[in-house]
This record gives structure tokens, C-alpha cells and sequence, in this order.
């Protein structure tokens, strides 16, 4: 077997201590479900919230003279990685237990490469960390330099770069951990962004995105399949209209017209239909479907999958 | 080869962002160093001031109304093994490109077992977190029912217990990676700790001593030397007096006996030597150390070495 990774959404995790603990005791269930087929498994999950907590909370204690220094995107995502890995682990281990599967699992923290000469450096586009009133916003603009934008109306919040992912640097124990038959839980917030400087590894201020990262795993592990979780069952035409109708099966081309023509929300459905069709069009299968479709998804009865069509080849 | 656990203590580390990288890349050569023989390693490191950090912004994000709740001591140690972790396993691998090792490291997320009949619980001892006057102490203790202390004149904090390790719950992934040449960055802050409650696992608010962890780890995963490194090159008898004298070689009942005599400072070298002693009582080799005379010591010219000895059989 060749096996699957698996990158979890916002909605498997909650955004409170409370909450996660709960979602992902739903989520560590469906893992469970598939980890009993004794597929080899790797998790992937995101940290929007999470990390928006942690840095604005590190500000925070700047601001009330609690510290001294403010902490960069990159530990912040370090440290959603522990928090998030902690509370998956715990619930996989547990459901894991009750189903008396003997495997083990791992949070794997994880640095994920990015280029420099990325364009998307040019045009940061991915909101993080605490919200701003316009005034505070452009006091913080003039003292760092960084951009802010307004966000869906709720204020004013920085706004980093979103490279692509291109390698894994803890690859090899990740893939040793994998076909060992342990869950590694890694790319967590799809990876501490790191990038080559001086002939070493330094951090950057940017956020790649987790279904990128999970689909760049999928491939370097030689997965089999690439399984994106989300809030709906599948992917869908013309989406909450009437008209609304799901896509069974895609191959990559038709799944790349879409993407260019526009037929996916951005910063929604878009990135991960193209995450999955990247995996795809490298020979992976790959699903999109939602926690609760995910274990008879992969009898191929649920959600969207894609894969090389005869159109493709 | 059976191995090595090295235990690194708050001097390997430093307390800020920018003193954390500095510190790393001398903890790091110091592990490459040792790391070039070849010999399985895993490396297990305290949080002290980290998770006081991390703790302590949370608490103010919610005193400032950025957060609605605050986070748990356990989400802390958590977050604060990602950080760590992180900060460690780049400055190693950096290390380990220099000389050309083609080793990988992997921090690992551990939980670690506690019991909750422990009597420590009785008595907390640990402060943790942030600094507060009398006052402020007085209404959390009356909010909260948690106990605080003073703490040697900088104010109060929290103290929370400081139990036993019983068990890692990550062992045999960490002793996977440990025979398989990987270095393992784990038990960080001496893990997460965790009980067994209703059947399931749950958090803890308490401190495990991480040289304690790792005496534990050393056991478990059956490594034949436990390095202890600290900010002095060796155990002292009379330390800081005109007659302070070093210790080279003690037998585990002579180091035994010189604990429960009260030879050395409590909170500081005491549970150093006991984790060193408890180690070696099973069999292994300890050595207590500064990580500069590390590499040396390795070669029996440095540090205090605890092992059992004729009078100990």
C-alpha cells in the first residue's frame, strides 16, 4: 500500500482550547477509520486561527510591557505546530485505543522551503495575527514597514507573502515515519516558511498554504492518494446557487480549465482544487471531500476526486 | 552502539528570540561534535523561561480582551517544545551540514506520564509563569483556587506540582528514530504532562524536572550514557566556598548518599545528580557537565561520572 495524506481544514480543529479538543476528537475518528486499513498515513493540518492567537498574544505582552521583544511569524507557527500536534495526537492516540489499532503517532515539527525570488513576495495577499484600527495600522505600517490590509471588514491586520512550498526539509523522517507505519502530523500551517540565505536556512515572514504543502508531502513520499478535508462534501458548479451541482470525477485538465476560468472561490475552494490536481497530474489520486464523507469517500463513493483522464496523458 | 541522551539546560538556550539562535548554534556544535561518532542520540531540553513567556502573553491577550480565554500550563509546555524544537533542530542541522554529516533531527512532541496519588501534588513547588504583586496574586488565587508563592523577591507567581515521569507516551517512535541514526529533540520542558483519567489521558497542570525526563527516556530506550549539561563543568562538593572541590567519579551509593546528606543545592544540582544517580542505578553511565566540556567529557577527561561502582552490587 502506498498509502494517504491526509491535510485537515480550519473546521477540524475549532479555534478555542475547548473547541479543538472537541473537533478533533471527530476528526481523530475518521483518521481512525482509515488508519485501521493499515494504509501507511500522514496528517496535515492548518492553523489560521491558532497562529492569529499566538502572535497577536505575543504583541500583546509587548504592548502591556509583559516582554521585551515581539516574536516572528515563523516561531509563532513553531508554536502552533506543538499546540495543534498536541491536541491531534492526543485524540488520534485515543481513538486509536478504542479501536485497538497498535499504531503510534508523531508530530513531526516541520520547515517547509520557500524562494526568495517568489513573486508572491511582490504582492503579500495572506492576512495574519491580531486586528487593527486603521490608525494602529498605519502607526505599525511606519514603524516596521510591513503591510497591513483591511480584512472583510473586520479591520486592519498584516498581510504576508504566501510562496509555494518547494521541498520539506524533515522529509526523510517524515517519509521513514510513514512507511514505518507511524502517523506523522506534520506541515503543520503548511510549514515554518524558511528560506535559503548565505548558505544557510533562515526564517521568513510568510504563510504557505497547508493544501499546497500536503499535496508537495504527497509527492514526495511517493502517497498513493491525496485526501483534502473541508467543510463540504465535494467540489461544486456555480456553488450555493440553485444551479449548484457537484463534480464526481475530473480529470486534470478539465480540474486545471476550471481553475483558469474562474469557477472556484480564491482563499477557498481554488487552492485546494489545484493542490489536488497538482498530485494528480504528477499520477497521485486525489480527493476533496469533507470530515464526515472522508472514510467512504475513499471507496470512491463520496466527494471529488481527480485524476489523470485519457485526455491527459 | 547503545547510545546517548543529552539533557540541555537553560544556559543552552538563552531567554529571548534572538538569544534562543545564538545559544542553539553552541548546543548544536557541541551535539554535531558528538553526533559525528555515530552514535545514537537523542536530545531532551528544559523551557523554563520560554513557557514563563508564553504563559504569561496568553494571560495578557486575555487581560488586554485580544483573547477570551487562557491557555492551559500543558498547551503552553506544548507550544513552547514546537518553539524550542524548532530553534534547535535548524541550529543542529546547520551544524551537522558544516561538518557533513548526513544525519536528520526531528523534534517530537512528548507527552509524559504523571500519576496523580504522586504526593507532589500536595505540595506544589514550582513557580511558573508570570510575576504579580501580593495583590494581584491574592485575587487570582481567590479566581482561580490555584496557589501562589513568592518568588525570591521578583515577585509572585503560580507554583504548580512538580510529579514524577512515569512513562513517555512517544517512547517507541522516539526509539525508532533513536536506533535509526535520527536524533529525536523530545521530552522538551520534560514533556507535556498527562495522567490517566477515566480511561483516557488527560491534561495536567504541573512541571515535569527534565533531567528527571530524560534519566527516564535514557532508560526506556535503553541508551548506555545520560549527559547531563549545565552552566558548570561538574558537581562540586562545597561549590562556591574556598574548599570547593569536583567530584570526578562517584559510585550511585556514594551519590546517593551525598543527596540525602544534602550536599547539594536544591532545585539546582540536586535533582541533577538524582536524575544522573537513577540512571545509573539501572546500569548506565552518567555524566554531569558543562556543554564546552562535552565532547571531552565524553572521552572520561571531564565532568562528574556516576556509575554503579564494587560497593553498589
Amino acid at each position: 500500500m502506498k498509502g494517504i495524506v491526509i491535510a485537515l481544514g480550519g473546521n477540524a480543529l475549532g479555534d478555542t482550547v475547548a473547541s479543538q479538543k472537541k473537533a478533533v476528537e471527530v476528526a481523530a475518528k475518521t483518521i481512525a477509520d482509515i488508519a485501521e486499513t493499515g494504509a501507511p498515513l500522514a496528517i496535515v493540518h492548518g492553523n489560521g486561527p491558532q497562529v492569529g492567537k499566538i502572535s497577536a498574544a505575543m504583541r500583546c505582552a509587548v504592548a502591556g510591557g509583559m516582554a521585551t521583544e515581539d516574536i516572528p511569524l515563523a516561531e509563532c507557527v513553531a508554536m502552533s505546530q506543538g499546540y495543534i500536534g498536541f491536541h491531534l495526537q492526543m485524540a488520534i492516540e485515543s481513538a486509536f485505543r478504542s479501536k485497538g489499532i497498535g499504531r503510534k503517532v508523531c508530530t513531526v515539527v516541520t520547515q517547509v522551503l520557500v524562494d526568495l525570488e517568489d513573486p508572491a513576495f511582490l504582492h503579500p495577499t495572506k492576512p495574519v495575527g491580531a486586528f487593527y484600527t486603521l490608525e494602529e495600522a498605519g502607526a505599525l505600517m511606519r514603524e516596521t514597514g510591513e503591510p497591513y490590509c483591511e480584512d472583510a471588514g473586520r479591520g486592519w491586520r498584516k498581510v504576508v507573502a504566501s510562496p509555494e512550498p518547494k521541498d520539506i526539509l524533515e522529509k526523510e523522517v517524515i517519509g521513514l515515519l510513514f512507511r514505518s507505519g507511524v502517523v506523522p502530523i506534520c506541515c503543520g500551517g503548511g510549514g515554518i516558511p524558511v528560506a535559503q540565505q548565505n548558505g544557510t536556512f533562515e526564517t521568513v515572514s510568510a504563510v504557505i498554504d497547508k493544501d499546497y504543502a500536503a499535496s508537495k508531502l504527497a509527492q514526495i513520499i511517493d502517497a498513493e492518494q491525496l485526501m483534502i478535508l473541508t467543510g463540504v462534501d465535494g467540489v461544486y458548479l456555480d456553488y450555493n446557487t440553485k444551479q449548484q451541482r457537484l463534480l464526481r470525477q475530473m480529470s486534470v485538465s478539465t480540474a486545471e480549465s476550471y481553475c483558469e476560468k474562474g469557477y472556484f472561490a480564491q482563499g477557498s475552494m481554488l487552492p485546494k482544487v489545484r493542490a489536488a490536481t497538482r498530485f494528480a497530474r504528477c499520477g497521485g489520486m486525489s480527493v476533496i471531500t469533507s470530515l464526515e464523507a472522508a472514510a467512504t469517500a475513499l471507496k470512491q463513493k463520496k466527494g471529488t476526486w481527480i485524476s489523470l483522464g485519457p485526455g491527459d496523458r
